[in-house]
């Protein structure tokens, strides 16, 4: 689940996974040290550096990015194993990173929230309050043209109410469930 | 929508139509003499051989049959002022026929509907209890060869109880309508 800054998909997400105990937020391993209060394995897996560019050689990230000098990354093993649970793992992702994740597991369902509007999505930055005319700007404009990555994604939600988004992404979840791709054991053998 | 014979389709798009008001069920043109109570436009839009081959010829149908004699077939022209009209259209249909379909209209929704098992399977070609011994058997053994057509379609929906298989159909049409394929148009000049 991503899309760009500003279109609420913390909320959503947050919405979405109370309302759904199947599903599950995936865990990062990070190298930034544990804030106050995080846990390991509930905030991030908690790592140094040595050890994650291990994770990266290994290929054993479905993505990862380096943020103010500190790595963030999703491990595959993580995912695969809640998956084969009977999890639905939930990847709450910027763009880049989603891109990332498609290549390695196109199996995964992609989808792209959006503000209702680009004056709502204006209003939602400025909301925020806390920064200057300029960074909001610049935001802005960051965010718009991140909306040209909405054609590599599978399913658009707009973020018009949240119970209706998440209304959407549980349609999308079960939806997924029934492609004929998604069961292709069904009947073998009988 | 369709599915082998006994899969229940039927009963699913009856209690889909009853509980979705924007879906309506296709109505399909025949040369078939109307019988007591039924209703032009309603049941069928009924009309001779002559112009129901005329309509084949200027490729009006998007599927059409000759069953005992008699040619049904789904006329283009009303799917699409429906869906334009923003009804989503439902075609109860056969396996055929729903090939013929995704040939002409690929951006339809092609769902299978299969029995819970094989098992389940026979004993609703036996409870209709008409037919013979002999033509359960062949009636089974063609259901059974019809699960191979499951390949070709978008989705799978397993009859288990109706009320599950019809929640099933809505997030298939709610998450469908999410496809970033059918919103290119989001954000189009803003």
């Amino acid at each position: 689940m991503s899309g760009p800054s500003g279109a609420g998909k913390g909320t959503i997400c947050s919405a979405y996974l109370k309302r759904n105990p199947g599903a599950i937020l995936s865990v990062s391993v990070t190298t930034r040290k544990p804030r106050p209060g995080e846990k390991e394995g509930v905030n991030y897996y908690y790592t140094d550096k040595k050890s994650f560019e291990k994770m990266v050689d290994e290929n054993r990230f479905l993505e990862y990015a380096q943020v103010y000098g500190n790595y963030y990354g999703t491990p595959r093993d993580f995912v695969e194993k809640k998956i084969a649970s009977g999890y639905d793992v939930i990847l709450e992702i910027d763009i880049q990173g989603a891109l990332q994740v498609k290549e390695k597991f196109p199996e995964g369902v992609f989808v792209f929230i959006i503000p209702p509007s680009m004056d709502e999505l204006k209003r939602r930055i400025v909301k925020r309050g806390t920064e200057s005319a300029e960074a909001i700007y610049t935001r802005f404009q960051s965010a718009y043209q991140e909306l040209n990555y909405m054609a590599q994604y599978n399913y658009v939600v707009v973020n018009d109410t949240v119970d209706e988004a998440v209304r959407k992404l549980e349609a999308i979840v079960l939806a997924e469930k029934c492609r004929v791709a998604r069961n292709k054991g069904l009947y073998l053998g009988q």
